[in-house]
């Protein structure tokens, strides 16, 4: 059976290894790769190059950042009082681009699920406890404010088995610590259809109803 | 606004450039990247070296080989009478895979679109004429059969509307030199529902019934 050039079929294999990348995919992805120009392929290589050596883990929020701690660990504008904990970089990314919270973050590096193995140990819950219990690390350069301690974290975690499975799990674990742990709100997206909501959206839009 | 690191953004931008990929898959792929080990990023740089160093075009049936004259054309088994007209590599491929097909092919390098700016010079028609005029490059190795000259051309693009307008283009332009000219049979595909096949394909799986 014909195959491709083996260089193609190599390409292909590492394609695979994106996200949500079936084989399909990668070998469309392989053979736009083969049909460009060499300043285009060597462009290509360049970003991840650049990617793998810029790129660390920021040392407070466990963000990926080029320097650490982050720009939004050491911006003295924000509220340290607030700490908001999301699964991924991305996540926090949603929610800057948002411009709705003005606290602090903490990224978990993904959520517990017992199915792909991922236990408390694998995320940077260890830190968050850390974070909350001892005294914060970037004190507010402007004065005037005086408390720096974290009071509320607010859990951004994705509505799904897992995300609300590490939301129970930290409740569980940050209640001792005197701080208020919030989540962010259930109900209709912007734009839907309530005709076609799933039921425990509409459960959720209801019993979480706001008087207008 | 908070973005992502200039090296990520950096990435997502060349990702963008892969078929099909939006700003939200290129997000996706660039963080994937991010998280991965030195070694991983290190063998996807690697593969598209090896495709960039190692491919080139087939001088005569001009899909992608890692060597030219490729191996379809230079195989003495195969029949030189019959020539298969594709658009892209990945359509030799696909019809290699159903092992169906016995002759040479001739990879276009697309097809005619004059929304997207392609037109025949853009093609490897003019190729396509002089291999069929011309005396065939590569005679074959078994003796016995004599004649070597192209006698049937099957043009086997997509089923659209590009693909159709280019079959049109081509069967005129193929007219005059003496040779069957073909296309792919048109009809219901395997596991097909009549209830919802389109139009234009039950008409055209009516107008080609075959007696069973």
């Amino acid at each position: 059976m014909a195959k491709f050039p083996r260089s193609i079929e190599l390409l292909i294999e590492q394609f695979r290894k994106l996200p949500g990348v079936g084989p399909k995919t990668a070998e469309r992805f392989a053979l736009s790769i083969a049909r460009k120009k060499t300043d285009d392929v060597e462009a290509l290589i360049a970003a991840l190059r650049g990617v793998e050596r810029s790129l660390v883990t920021c040392t407070t929020c466990h963000t990926i950042t080029e320097v650490s701690p982050c720009t939004l660990c050491t911006d003295p504008r924000r509220d340290d009082a607030i700490l908001c904990v999301v699964a991924e970089p991305q996540d926090l990314l949603a929610i800057e681009k948002s411009a709705a919270f003005h606290g602090r973050y903490h990224v978990l590096g993904g959520v517990l699920s017992p199915i792909e193995g991922v236990t408390p140990e694998q995320l940077k819950i260890k830190e968050l406890v850390t974070r909350i219990t001892e005294s914060p690390a970037f004190a507010k350069a402007s004065a005037g404010k005086q408390n720096h301690r974290i009071t509320e974290v607010i859990i951004a975690l994705d509505p799904n088995i897992e995300g609300e499975a590490t939301t129970i799990y930290l409740k569980k674990l940050l209640r001792p610590l005197n701080v208020t742990v919030t989540r962010l709100a259930r109900g209709l997206p912007l734009g839907a259809d309530i005709e076609y909501a799933d039921d425990i959206t509409i459960a959720d839009a209801l019993s979480g109803r706001r008087v207008v």
